[in-house]
């Protein structure tokens, strides 16, 4: 006999990517910004007081839903703040989709979509995107509670175009989630379709733009009603004193995002010239990453190859998935780890 | 139409305290401790670097497991870690209670109880606490999937003995969930129940006995198949680096927490004894904080000696829950902040 409900007995947890504590790794395998957080970031934190620990936060986290509106052009009641916007996905499930609920996505995906429906022990619905990565026509049609669009797609980097997904949020009878965790190195967003449709909710995080993975720190953007709904299903202290004001001083610091997702495109643009050259071949990426698949005349498999590098210290993510092919999923590095890349990639025999 | 499930549109999201930013407030209605986190906290707060930010943190939140593990004495595989224990309660509703399920606990306690039934849309039975807040026969045989206990209770501050508690244990089917958020006050715990009942689990937080409520981190004690089941619930990066860290520091430091923890308790003796004084009705109590029933000759509500006090910048909570009476619960000060009650309460008409 077991305690637990059986959709969880059943079920096996999300397996995140690996977090290698030896400070030699050139660590490319769970899509960290390589450049530091912003230098008004590190000030906020030397200056925070025991007080502040001492005492509980603002329960809203209004300071951040502030600066945010601001910076973005919207007011605050139309944000709401996580615990990474992991926690947000993990909200929206709970308060749009029940067990008699469905959810539906395009795959490959975001794996963690699969893991909250088993949670939650809600129905869903897996539909392989179209060729080149188009938006499936199933997705318009499948009557889900809630559908999560990943765009910028993880791992394939791939984008939806905006006018495409308002057309997507405007035939869906239920809620559109866009998570947009790499959006801030793309070229276009879906902020400007938030006013025009009510069951669209846009998802942020601090994690890879402003290079605070370590911090959690999360928020979405949608219309006051289904804000103040979410907010219902928030732990009511979901955000914590220091993650606020930190997470509030970087999204004010839009220079220092940009310089460094400028940095990381220009990156992505080099290390994706070498990797075709030498076969890999590739969606163009509107991400920090590269889902690359081994070339045809290539000795060995991607997880070969993750192996080797691993073992040199080099990581990437290998991802076993359906529809995803032989591939590796390489986050861009600075200059100097990006050619410590390519240069193991020699030595355990691609020609590069 | 409404894109929320019906039990989330129908029900009242859980109201916080107030968190005043006036720092001329004297803060007695969360239930903070009045007294500063320990030196060793600060020191590694000032010491995080970007590079940790940057990063993502280590899933599990290991070093504090096996911190905690050592000074507690349990395997780091017993324990869990969550944004708050807050976060923690949520964790056992999703794991153990669906749809179908049932929780049950003693009434008045923590409202939140009730909120994480209506969010997870499951039956709950809540059962009035016997005479001098005695545990209640019929918890016994509720048939529960989950069993939740706060004790020290919430707002009553007494204590079910841990004998009774570990008999409650073992006549239970479903899981029994002792939330110890203000243990650290009390005169005894719950901890060596643990190894010898495989359906319990307990909780514990940060935010009281080690002055850490900012931070908002919480763990777990259980039997190692209970906790590696509760982990498939987990959001994967729930814990943040910092609080990761500060965590870590603080449970190490044993001894500044019992130092401030027995200046509250102090406190606590010499407050009541006051209030009793003035004909205050309260249980004896093991928390950082005291019931007060209105004395029964005083012209003034519970509610109305709130808000006088509130406007007089000293802020108290006042609870409207049913079998609690006319009560306000005070959480203990500084000597210095319990004199300004003492005080006001003298301008408002209390003779004390």
């Amino acid at each position: 006999m077991s305690y637990f409900r059986e959709n969880i007995e059943r079920m096996v947890g999300y397996v995140p990517g690996e977090q290698p504590t030896d400070p030699e790794v050139v660590k490319l395998n769970t899509n960290e910004n390589p450049y530091g957080p912003s230098e008004l970031v590190m000030a906020a934190l030397g200056n925070m007081s025991g007080e502040q620990l001492r005492r509980y936060p603002e329960p809203t986290a209004v300071m951040f839903r502030e600066t945010a509106g601001e910076v973005l052009g919207f007011s605050p009641e139309q944000i709401i703040c996580g615990n990474g916007s992991d926690e947000l996905l993990t909200m929206a499930v709970r308060a749009f989709v029940g067990e008699q609920g469905l959810i539906a996505y395009p795959v490959p995906t975001y794996s963690l979509y699969r893991t909250l429906a088993h949670i939650e022990n809600a129905g869903f619905v897996e539909i392989p995107f179209g060729a080149n990565w188009s938006l499936p026509e199933e997705l318009y049609s499948s009557r889900a509670n809630l559908t999560l669009l990943c765009n910028p797609n993880a791992p394939s980097g791939t984008m939806i175009e905006p006018d495409e997904v308002g057309h997507l949020a405007k035939k869906l009878d239920g809620v559109l989630v866009v998570d947009e965790a790499y959006v801030d190195f793309a070229q276009s967003n879906c902020l400007e379709l938030v006013d025009k449709h009510k069951n669209m909710l846009v998802l942020r995080t601090l994690s890879k733009g402003y290079s605070l993975a370590g911090l959690r720190f999360g928020y979405g953007i949608g219309n006051g009603k289904l804000i103040a709904g979410l907010n219902k299903v928030r732990d009511s202290y979901n955000c914590d004193a220091i993650s606020v004001l930190l997470a509030s001083e970087a999204i004010s610091d839009q220079e220092a995002m940009e310089a460094n997702a400028g940095k990381v495109r220009d990156e992505r643009e080099r290390l994706s010239e070498r990797l075709r050259g030498a076969g890999f071949e590739m969606p163009a990426s509107q991400a920090n990453f590269l889902l690359a698949q081994m070339p045809a005349k290539c000795p060995l498999s991607a997880k070969q190859l993750y192996k080797e590098l691993k073992e040199r210290k080099v990581y990437v993510r290998y991802l076993e998935q359906t529809h995803l092919g032989d591939c590796v999923r390489i986050t861009i590095g600075t200059p100097e780890q990006n050619e410590t890349l390519l240069q193991t990639m020699r030595d355990v025999g691609i020609e590069i």
